[in-house]
């Protein structure tokens, strides 16, 4: 399978990112961001997420934040639904697509929305229904796909079962999630590979946490077999909220230095998307976690 | 060219990653760094440098620490020679190698060594004459092999031909360096390559900075085409002397994380040698730019 022409790079930052920063980021910085986010280039961002502020209080303003950006069109703007009820507001949002999420973990799914991973399964029913009648689509994440925090090794037939189940459902893309990010080159190709082999390549991305620096290999190994749809998170927005202080999402900036390098299209201006990050980590408090963005800005000082 | 079964990590934390650390390590704290790593199983480690301290007060040390090291049988220990001079106070310590330096870039050798490539080369000519009569072995950088902080663009066939000039001269591997971390994989591996093809994949080694966080993802590139030797900094010491601020060698904990999941072989304890970079940061007063000791360090806590 030769490398994909273009990649289409799902922009995670205002939501996985902003979501497990200690800091509340204030309405018009999130604003800002995804504003400066869709023209910088990027064409797909996770704006937020309808869970519940008691559990997740970043994401209390998602309605709020949706309602005052700049929707460009072309930008498709999603917002992760754990459940009908995430679904309703969204929609009441004029959303365009949802993201759901579970595990190929039952410890995860365990531990982390208390229940079986069939049953997180059961909860998307009545969601992806009422979506797909809407005309919402939707993508979902199958996390802990290369381990888990809880049970460690995760069956590589477990997080394609989960793929099958979700695509069946009605999911027009699956990402292939290394929550942790413990996993390597190989590994990261070989269960992505299982995975589209059974859903499609074209229903298959990726979304490799940089925890243990080896995320953009990843990436690489896995754009060797055709994947072309990569979530990443401007600035390396958000920690490992299984390991205080490691590092979390792959920075956008470093991917698309990367696809740039390979002469592959993504859209993206890098000069733009590192303004991006350097507004909303200075928000943060703090300095982009994308070496990339440590490099511009080391040039320009 | 499959992929190496093992391979050869030449660990430059104490050489390349101490010289461009803005503060002075204290003698204790290099000979413990020594011989921590090799406790940790690097079999390879440039443990200093024999420059003018007036240049490089961070090495002026050197004699001291090769004194006070615990030489473990089956570790070579390599010091950077520029000239005649300080081959003859490499040899005064028992080092059975040494490392020469020149670049693929006009530009840089001017600004940086105040010669020209060839000039560069034939001050070497005495230098390796006498370190072969000596029976010590001579290794060469060829630096800004992807990219040239004052030229930019750097010509492939440079590369290859100061490579192979450094190997005719007597040197039995070369490290093809990106010195300023701008290399993408494809770029990385094409480079690499052609440099293999010229000079033998089994004299050929990298150098690969991480600036742009492209490093490991380079590094992968080149094991599949058999690349065996590889060069890192524990904890990611050093920075980027052309962009302060920036990130410069790629940590060893992270190459070696990403080895060990792809089944290559190095001898390295990643558990030891993550503890090597905590103790050199600690006495640099900064956490480890590796981002697998900075999970591991989660974890930990």
């Amino acid at each position: 399978m030769a490398r994909p022409a273009s990649v289409r790079i799902v922009e995670v930052g205002p939501r996985d990112g902003l979501q497990n920063e200690p800091g509340i980021v204030p309405l018009d910085a999130k604003v800002a961001l995804i504003d400066a986010l869709a023209d910088a280039g990027l064409k797909m961002i996770e704006a937020g997420s309808f869970v519940s502020p008691k559990w997740v209080p970043q994401m209390a303003d998602t309605a709020e934040v949706l309602g005052a950006i700049n929707r460009r069109a072309g930008v498709r703007y999603t917002v992760l639904a754990p459940n009908l009820k995430g679904l309703e507001l969204a929609l009441a949002c004029g959303i365009e697509e949802v993201a759901v999420f579970t595990a190929a973990s039952e410890a995860f799914t365990s531990k982390n929305i208390n229940c079986t991973i069939a049953e997180s399964l059961e909860r998307f029913t009545p969601l992806i229904d009422l979506a797909r009648a809407r005309g919402v689509a939707v993508r979902g994440y199958v996390s802990c796909a290369l381990g888990c925090p809880y049970q460690g090794e995760v069956p590589v037939a477990k997080v394609v079962e989960v793929s099958e189940a979700l695509t069946a459902m009605g999911c027009y893309e699956v990402s292939v999630s290394d929550t942790i990010g413990v996993g390597t080159p190989d590994k990261a190709q070989a269960v992505t590979s299982a995975v589209a082999e059974r859903i499609g390549l074209e229903r298959t991305a990726i979304h490799f946490h940089d925890t243990y620096g080896q995320a953009l290999a990843n990436v690489l190994a896995c754009l060797d077999i055709g994947v072309a749809s990569v979530d990443s998170a401007v600035a390396g927005l958000g920690g490992c909220p299984y390991a205080k202080g490691a590092s979390g999402n792959l920075a956008t900036e470093d991917l698309v230095y990367m696809l740039n390098g390979l002469g592959i299209e993504t859209g993206v201006d890098l000069d733009r998307l590192a303004a991006a990050g350097r507004a909303i980590t200075a928000a943060l408090g703090r300095t982009p976690a994308s070496k990339v963005a440590q490099a511009l800005a080391a040039k320009c000082a």
